[in-house]
């Protein structure tokens, strides 16, 4: 990647958290809203505490910048960037508990249920899945109807058991059931794919765009997600190379093989730069537009932190 | 009650509860849907395990006679309505965890962490949830967007943290901070109440019927939500009070105060009964049309199990 689109994309990438952060905060922080009763002060910080960790908000980014294409107006992507960032956060803290994960740490703070409590962070996931589809929903996105339905429809089937949730599930059956290479690929889709496809064709739907720019849109999300995937894999592999002097593919003797430790780090390599080629295709007939979501593909497959 | 009203109010609510299993199970059972992946056996299990249970399925019955005040259409009805149950399914599941109540049983039947595992009854309750939504949001519902969003809405605050779920966060408190009788109602308003509300109305928004329409139904909602509590209440109390040959108030020794144990049984029937008037006056304006919602008012207000 460029140099310059390299810096615009870290630039933009930084605003954009900032700008969702502060949204954010200010969802979280609201008067109560029509329909609602209170708001139990210990599940606000809990909500607080899951959401506002400082990530990188890559998801939100590419809502924003994937509506930027076809020019939509930056605030409803916002909003909509917003909500699906309460679902990545929701299943993260859902991911952390000690029946799933057992995570005490993440982004170097407590997990929620050891900062709070198991059933205080249950709920708190619950109350964020819930709260991404009511701003969805809320006409202070400033969207027609139509868009917003569509918009909870494409978000509740990535998040759902055929998508995310459902990844989670095999995520946690591949210790025992070991999934061939089509498995990974399928667990992967869902677990961590799902969502970042909905980011990017959510922009398509937030801008009103033709059906075929929302498809090609959504492929160039599929094709970032298992680019992001691999990365990660590729990282955790080289780290353990780094660190033992050899490849241990810890993950496949865990008994999560990814598809990097089978495979090995040259063909991930490989595989990277093949995805990066074709997410850069798909945003072919964008031109200019889409330098900053070019660069985005280029980073989720080069990053190295 | 009539008899007449009663023989009709079992005979309708029983006949809704078929075609609510029904459709149910015809969602759970469905081949994948546009955005979908993959459904996890073991996860669509878990599913169906926590929401085919054989329930009385009394919110349903209320989205579907909440309608039926307005003549719409069955089937948009019936679809909301199984979303609803979705939502108070998902609520039982993640209840009924370790971290939350910890039971066993339900009707009978092991609960879904027991019947399965924890961290799939977590990933379970997470998907009914996001079903909910999928099914208000999808057009199979024949709705206009405009009501299929304003539904989407009205469910989200009504089971988020303002409402359900935050009821349940206020409830795990209240054995440490002892609400006051305003606390009671307030947590209870959430907790139990905000669902039954949501359905009454729902009923309202499906038809497309005016706002004051939409209100004074929710308004009969909150009243039997109420009746519903309380009613629970009463027979906890009454049953104690057979068991133990004197009011034992367990509840409240338990240190989860019930407005009929803290002011015994009489003052509670006495409540009851305003609350059927207040809920009766407010369908007085739909005349005969009304007689089943009428009869479930007081049948959820004097049921004896």
């Amino acid at each position: 990647m460029m140099k310059d689109d390299q810096t615009a994309f870290e630039t933009a990438l930084f605003a954009h958290a900032a700008a969702i952060e502060v949204l954010l905060r200010q969802i979280l922080d609201a008067p109560l809203l029509s329909g609602e009763i209170a708001r139990p002060e210990r599940l606000m910080a809990a909500m607080r505490h899951g959401v506002l960790n400082g990530g990188k908000r890559l998801r939100p980014f590419l809502v924003m910048e994937s509506a930027a294409l076809f020019s939509a107006d930056g605030e409803p992507a916002l909003r909509i960037a917003a909500a699906l960032e309460c679902v990545h956060c929701y299943s993260l803290i859902h991911d952390d508990l000690p029946a799933m994960d057992d995570d005490d740490l993440r982004r170097g703070q407590p997990t929620v249920h050891k900062a709070f409590d198991e059933a205080t962070a249950i709920l708190a996931g619950d109350a964020l899945l819930t709260l991404a589809f009511d701003i969805v929903a809320d006409e202070a996105t400033v969207l027609p109807a139509e868009r917003r339905a569509a918009l909870v429809l494409a978000l509740a089937r990535a998040a759902g058991a055929g998508g995310m949730v459902g990844g989670q599930t095999l995520d946690l059956e591949a210790e025992r059931k070991r999934p061939d290479e089509a498995g990974i690929i399928r667990l992967q889709a869902m677990k961590t794919g799902a969502l970042i496809r909905f980011a990017c064709e959510a922009g398509a739907i937030v801008a009103g765009a033709p059906a075929a720019d929302r498809e090609r849109l959504a492929e160039f999300g599929s094709a970032i997600g298992l680019a992001f995937q691999l990365a990660d894999d590729l990282l955790d592999l080289t780290a353990d190379e780094k660190r033992m002097g050899k490849a241990t593919k810890k993950d496949a003797a865990a008994g999560k093989a990814t598809l990097a430790a089978l495979n090995g780090p040259d063909w991930t390599r490989e595989q990277l730069h093949g995805l990066i080629d074709q997410a850069h295709a798909l945003l072919e007939p964008y031109g200019e537009q889409a330098a900053l979501l070019k660069a985005a593909a280029t980073f989720v497959a080069t990053r190295n932190s």
